[in-house]
């Protein structure tokens, strides 16, 4: 498998060196020092050559001069994943079919950044963590865990069952998504692009928000729609760790009211 | 100009179907019944042309078959995006030297599917509203303005001089953005991919925030980090116009403490 651009290059460099088999720099790149003393720490190879072959092995995307022989992705097993989601109160979202591989990316990059998020994909009809995928995470998957399932529907059954709230989003007939107290520790579901979440699925949820749009005619990208409801369950379980039930003014103090 | 895939023609149709001057349609599409029908209403002209040229037109990007030639984009001037943006409170959203098309369009879909923001660039070191652009959009810039001007730094103190408050987004030494109270009227500045928000920009700012991450040592894409603010001006909106000072246990009941 291989990872480009410098910045996908550096993180990996910075949080799982022994994922990386070699370095290739282009030779006419004489910025990339930092790279070079990094991959010398840890004993990986480092090869300058020609900006054409780099090109060639990279299908013509922009690398930024550099490319790394990677190890295959590594998948954990969901159990797994469920197991410790549930111990650090990490919070499984759920992706059901989604189909594109710069949303899968996206979606891992800010779910790794923000750092208390795992996936889990369905097997069949579904993205997986491809090349195109790590180059729009830009180091993300270095910060969280994928799961493969073979039934995403059983997998949120599963989750429920340990105790996580599910919750869901759509794009009608549901509370808007500021208005929603959400319940810890919760799993999260986003739908494919084209089709959102199936009914089949929406039956699971103990939950549906809606993100509140003025143009109810319009749709939010799901990657960029992830990132409103990641964003939204780290800011309530800020809250939620700052307010004792028995003390709610101080959520009034603490938002400045 | 020329807008191609479904969605972002079908929003045309809906919401401004006088910038279109024809459709084409891939011969081999029958699903497209809708858009013939909305054509046929405002009588626009819809070919049937082969495949092969709808791809050739579209650099062989997906066009879902279906492809239309419109008017250039229609930027607004400055003052007057201003103006209106202060009268009905809406949030001018400053794009510091933004240069990758897929950030911007996914910028304008959010902003437009939210519903209360419009976005000033740059003319120059910036990305402008291009075909790639409306894409990704889908439909968003119909329901905002867009400006272009020569400074943005002088756009900014001017938005401060009519009574703004500017809000920007760094990725440390700042109040997390979960904790900062916002003030309405409100501008928003991001900055570019590579550099965020510039020195001499940054010195503007009334207040600057953090998205809260676990992982400092990643950053997160322009374009969500875009979302994720968008959403919270929205929320701490609908809080303030929900609770008024006098009455902030209101607050707290709505949120369901």
């Amino acid at each position: 498998m291989k990872l480009y651009g410098k910045n996908p290059v550096i993180e990996r460099l910075k949080s799982n060196p022994k994922s990386i088999k070699r370095v290739m720099i282009d030779e006419n790149h004489v910025d990339l020092t930092y790279i070079r003393k990094k991959c010398h720490q840890h004993g990986i190879g480092v090869q300058a050559v020609p900006h054409s072959k780099i090109q060639r092995l990279a299908q013509n995307l922009n690398t930024q001069g550099i490319l790394a022989d990677i190890d295959d992705f590594a998948y954990v097993q969901f159990d797994d994943l469920l197991q410790n989601a549930f111990e650090k109160r990490r919070t499984p979202v759920f992706l059901d079919n989604l189909n594109d591989p710069q949303n899968l990316g996206g979606i891992i990059r800010t779910c790794g950044a923000l750092g208390v998020f795992d996936i889990v994909l369905p097997t069949t009809e579904s993205v997986s963590v491809t090349e195109s995928v790590l180059r729009v995470a830009c180091g993300g998957e270095n910060y969280l865990s994928v799961a493969r399932v073979a039934n995403i529907g059983n997998a949120i059954e599963k989750a429920k069952k340990m105790g996580f709230w599910i919750l869901g989003t759509v794009v009608e007939d549901a509370v808007s998504l500021t208005e929603q107290k959400l319940q810890f520790p919760l799993g999260l579901v986003m739908g494919s692009e084209e089709k959102g979440v199936r009914d089949i699925i929406l039956k699971k949820l103990d939950a549906k928000v809606m993100v509140p749009m003025k143009n109810q005619r319009m749709s939010l990208n799901v990657a960029h729609a992830t990132s409103i409801l990641c964003y939204e369950i780290v800011r309530q379980k800020k809250l939620r760790r700052l307010t004792p039930r028995s003390l709610p003014w101080i959520s009034l103090l603490k938002q400045g009211f």
